[in-house]
């Protein structure tokens, strides 16, 4: 969160409510042959007369030049300062998948990879084998079992799948087994202190069985095991900020991140239209709504800028309702930039806007990174701006006398 | 004071000579029926034109979204980050009515309240009295002596007055006696450290006399007490930027905040032009002035739109005055916005100038947020503001060879 250590003594709960849209991936780059970006070339008359009537801003996700993944993108706009509040990668590969993990549970990425007869490591992600040939691997290594440990294995994609240890007395402290390295044999999982030992003991047993499973293969024959993480446990955003915060995302990584910072992850459909429809139904329950729209980024991440225009202009055309929902407070930011000319998240400082009944006529004039750029609310920390929906929803006290 | 770890490095006395003028809640927000805030409003021909010969920028008080006290807002702008250089509210209270503290001095915000026959609150503010009926109980109360301890009573306004205790040994380590509700106990002057028993003690002995004096009295009966604090030891300005600040404020709370951090506080008159006088009269004396306008936060805390703009009008025709004093740096800025439509203090960025000989053509086209907001200095945090004075005055040196 944004370091101002006097929080809890400013923040008020009231009866007004702020809805939080987080449009992935929303900034973009000017197409080379028009010089515009995605947003400029959208045709987005309601984002625009949006802008007009909100104070305008944009983010930088987590530093300057720092391209941010989903997680820091995202823990930033919760106003958890990302540099601080790192998640290990095996959690965010469980949540990427919909798991639920426990305060109890380890989280590890893993991949198949292939050794020579010898054990020594020739491809270290099993020439990128497609789900339809590791779905069965999986499922090998899903019997495998250890004694007073559960162990849960879940495809991801590709060649890629997690494998969760839940029981007592695990710790995340375990060392990497993948080398980074062709030619020499996968690391033998250590435990960085002592503590470890347990779990790195139930990781080698792991390993073994299966290589025990795999290892008449020819490739795929062995696994690398990264990113050994556990849930971490940090301040609830509710409680930070006395709120009562509901998270709706149709993709699960989205839903794992909001979980992570305590919010209610509310069920709801497949894409935006259910979403907003989930929201709707549940003004009434919260005064915090994030609200995840995927589409720009999926886009941008194919480098398929016409289809990130239109993913734009669909989000425009919702607009209204988004306006109908009747929160005091809608916020419209992003947890990155993808530029379709990138096909890739970007560091680029993101537009945003506030609309509030407070913001009337400081707006800009239309929205897009160059107008929210020289917008009122200026270039701010991603991580600040929930400080600034917090204001505009009346729920901060005057610090100091 | 902003994190530059070098200053004391590159700070470099020169006969160079600072003036900031602090316009009280100068930022504002557009009328509803105009779209125009109170300085958009307002006819400041010679603010614009200053503006126009001035480098511009808007400054963030404390942290984006956070609403600063007079306390917070002027640190800042003396170069101390207030979040950092935190004044204790009995402290403020005591500046604010202009009381002298001294370093073994611990101040206390009372109150009068109501409590029933057997004791507990029934008001925590005594309905709240007005000045004329606390009057004389302050009176009563300035008469309780406890022994080694020297005691000062001074009213406030209402129903709030302040306590302070002069003498060797006091701590501010004292927790309130306000139990924030009714119906229970006013709570006893608990130490929070072994070394503040003494003055808990002091602070008991204090309650139980008042309960005496006050005790027959149907309302009004009883005290509270909150905010213990001592005079903090801050670094000096002076010593910090090697400069001969003075201070020159019609109101007590503004010299109050500039003695805390060792400027020489200049008597002066009950206004404006008054102040400008002194200056005028001192500018031989100091190579850094802080002179302090109220009027514009006065107004904006009516939530009176015209007479804010009356306030900056009036201002704008003392500008030539200003000009006139001859400094090499003539800064403009406030402490925090007062928008008069919100009636308070508020979040938002405050509009901020500096001329000097080197900002010729870089300025904005008129002296106001939205244009400011646009300005080459941009956004800054307002306790940084300071590094820019002392640039644009040539006293300081060059950072690294």
């Amino acid at each position: 969160m944004i370091d101002f250590p006097f929080l809890s003594d400013i923040c008020q709960p009231t009866d007004s409510r702020i809805v939080l849209l987080v449009v992935d991936g929303l900034g973009g780059l000017p197409h080379p042959d028009t010089g515009m970006t995605e947003l400029q070339t959208a045709r987005t008359p309601n984002l625009d007369s949006l802008a007009a009537r909100s104070v305008c801003g944009v983010t930088t996700p987590v530093a300057p030049g720092i391209t941010p993944g989903s997680g820091p993108g995202h823990l930033a706009l919760f106003g958890y300062d990302p540099m601080k509040y790192v998640i290990g990668r095996g959690v965010l590969e469980a949540l990427g998948i919909g798991m639920d993990l426990g305060p109890n549970d380890v989280a590890i990425r893993c991949n198949f990879c292939t050794v020579d007869e010898r054990g020594r490591l020739t491809d270290r992600r099993a020439g990128r084998i497609p789900s339809s040939e590791s779905a069965p691997l999986v499922e090998q290594l899903a019997a495998i079992t250890i004694p007073g440990v559960e162990v849960i294995v879940r495809p991801v994609q590709d060649y890629r799948f997690v494998v969760v240890f839940r029981g007592d007395g695990l710790s995340e402290d375990v060392a990497d087994t993948d080398p980074q390295r062709v030619g020499i044999e996968p690391l033998d999982p250590m435990c960085k202190t002592a503590a470890a030992s347990y779990t790195a003991d139930a990781a080698r047993r792991f390993v073994q069985a299966a290589r025990d499973l795999l290892g008449a293969r020819r490739t795929a024959n062995m696994i690398l095991m990264r990113g050994f993480a556990s849930k971490p446990d940090w301040p609830a955003f509710g409680d930070r900020y006395k709120l009562t915060p509901g998270a709706v995302a149709a993709y699960p990584m989205y839903r794992g991140l909001a979980s992570l910072v305590g919010m209610d992850v509310v069920p709801t459909g497949d894409d935006f239209d259910a979403e907003i429809e989930t929201v709707s139904s549940h003004m009434d329950d919260y005064d915090y709504v994030f609200l995840h729209y995927k589409p720009a980024d999926t886009a941008g991440e194919d480098g398929d800028f016409d289809a990130k225009v239109r993913s734009l202009e669909y989000l425009d055309m919702r607009i209204p309702a988004l306006l109908d929902l009747g929160a005091d407070v809608l916020a419209v930011a992003g947890d990155h930039s993808t530029p379709s000319t990138l096909g890739a998240h970007s560091w680029h400082p993101v537009p945003a806007l506030i609309s509030s009944d407070s913001t009337r006529h400081l707006g800009a004039p239309e929205f897009s990174e160059r107008a929210c750029a020289a917008g009122y609310i200026g270039h701010i920390p991603a991580s600040s701006l929930m400080l600034h929906l917090m204001a505009h929803a009346g729920k901060l006290d005057k610090f100091g006398a």
